[in-house]
């Protein structure tokens, strides 16, 4: 790793692994010899098309999506996906079930409200987020046009440890904050949606993966490029798509595959954050808010006594290199965010600090 | 120039200037000594709010844009804007005016009529979209909430050459394709928008500039992330931004700056089309289809006297790293792009080819 860079533990964006950034450098004033920047390219070229379509179908087999299902890549953002769904899914039956798991979820789910009839189907806001509730406590309506549930709660650190089983009523994710951390049986969704810039790419295309049979009864009110049918017939070239944002999540997913794929990945960030939480459970200062059984693997939430304190490890942490460890401002102290991309060495170092500075307060 | 580098006359997205490239690759794993790319960076971070606010800065001066007026950086694209325009304007009268004077002022034109009674104000479809209409043939309605135009039309290569006067109706204008090529009265309108990948950035931001007190009354079915007066108040972050795309018009507006601003642009972009249109206007086989008055300097349109001959130039261009000269499939013939970042030097090297192509056929 290239000693002047830091060990970024952002939420998102987030760090992307070196080897895609010098691969994209390497290239961005000619891509491989076309006599221009992928930044330059005309959507409908044949050189653009087949970076799109490469990278479509690496997605395709990183995840094993199967035939009937549609990768989309979209403008919109998660949170434009919050009325995406709802305006594209809803009118089946005019309800849907949210599960609150955390702030998107919740934010997901009021803005559901603008479009139909929404059930909280579970919350975990009793115990503050600090855990998911369990298949028993979803209370699930059998006239649901879709269930909804974000797999993994950057804010609060906790994370879906299995999928939710809602019987006919299909499943919609949002894993933008562990999509390609570990095996995902697609199978098993209606719709799985995730911004790119905690595990994928940088921000500015939002990765849809849908049956294609859901989709096809948007509201009337419900914008064009926010029409899951009109991309779908467009492969989503409705409009111009994020070019740049599409290529550089081509050459991720190429070094995902140099770690072994989705299994290889998983085992990495296993061991990263096993690490982390057992150095944070060995200390005498730290404390982990998220219930064990619920832990994240991708934002490993903590904090210390003290707000002062608090302050004290993320300022000495970011002297050390190791920035943006301050936990998100509705829950204060620490929160680190370890995606694909962080090295273990950037873990292995946030570790030693973290020994270090137990000691020594 | 770097020799290995074409001259893309594509009409979107198209050349970004080679200095701009080179930039943005220096520092792609490492900006500035902050120990980051600009990719991975937190949208929330200080380094990135720098950049973020300078291009809005740079953005400003560029245009003079007055105060009263939010420069917003989006993620809809310039089709997302043909459903947020009327979403969140059109509610004050429940009527808008549109004037028709090509492809994309006709799909925006067909999004309104979703959300309230459109008025067609003004049409060149009767002579095939070669002309824009006067102000005298202009049908406006007193009571329309707004005016809606497209300043150049990029498919039929004719550009606005005044700015329409609707009294106390705001003028909105989609200046996707000719932004930032000449002077612009921004008081003189209600909303400016702009898809980035003609004139300023990679395809993925969209720019909106617009009186702020234009927002707030957006129709209930709005998507948040389409309601302007929460991006007003989010700044633009109330979803994560695409950060690169706003860094690179950064770079870009740096560059204009170079050129002498807009008033410098404006001259060497004259002298482009004048050369390309004055060699034109001199070959036995070349015609222009869009009226002389009315012709644009950012898409410049001709055919030659058979389709056989419109491909075999197109071939030929291209074998001369000219590229991307083939028309709009909708009206055949060939388009040669030359926005802002087209050096001189790539429209000189296509009217050698014209002239050299008119000599041999």
């Amino acid at each position: 790793m290239n000693d002047q860079r830091v060990y970024n533990f952002s939420a998102g964006p987030s760090m992307l692994p070196l080897s895609v950034l010098e691969r994209a450098g390497s290239e961005i004033t000619n891509y491989r010899g076309c006599g221009m920047s992928v930044m330059e390219m005309s959507h409908r070229s044949n050189v653009f098309l087949q970076i799109f379509e490469e990278t479509q179908e690496k997605l395709r087999r990183a995840l094993n999506v199967p035939d009937g299902y549609k990768i989309l890549f979209l403008q919109t953002g998660a949170s434009g996906q919050f009325s995406m769904i709802p305006l594209n899914l809803i009118g089946k039956t005019g309800k849907a079930d949210y599960a609150v798991t955390g702030n998107f979820s919740n934010l997901a789910m009021k803005e559901a409200k603008k479009y139909g009839e929404i059930h909280i189907a579970a919350s975990s806001a009793d115990r503050s987020h600090t855990y998911i509730p369990s298949q028993e406590e979803l209370d699930l309506s059998p006239d649901a046009s879709y269930f909804y549930y974000c797999s993994n709660n950057t804010i609060y650190g906790t994370e879906w440890q299995s999928i939710p089983e809602t019987g006919d009523v299909p499943l919609v994710c949002d894993m933008s904050s562990d999509i390609l951390s570990r095996p995902v049986d697609v199978a098993k969704y209606g719709l799985i949606f995730a911004g790119a810039q905690k595990n994928m790419a940088p921000a500015g295309v939002t990765v849809v993966i849908m049956k294609e049979e859901l989709a096809g009864r948007a509201l009337p009110c419900t914008p064009t490029i926010m029409d899951y049918q009109t991309m779908i017939d467009k492969d989503s070239m409705y409009n111009t798509p994020p070019c740049w944002c599409i290529y550089m999540l081509g050459l991720t997913l190429d070094w995902l595959e140099e770690q072994g794929g989705i299994p290889g990945m998983e085992r990495i960030k296993s061991a990263k954050a096993a690490m982390l939480y057992d150095c944070l459970d060995a200390s005498r200062l730290f404390t982990c808010p998220a219930e064990k059984p619920f832990r994240s693997d991708m934002n490993v939430t903590f904090r210390s006594v003290s707000d002062e304190l608090d302050a004290k490890f993320v300022k000495g942490a970011e002297a050390a290199g190791l920035v943006n460890l301050k936990g998100h401002r509705n829950v204060g102290g620490m929160r680190a965010s370890i995606y694909n991309a962080m090295p273990a060495q950037g873990v292995e170092k946030l570790c030693e600090f973290i020994r270090a500075f137990d000691r020594e307060n």
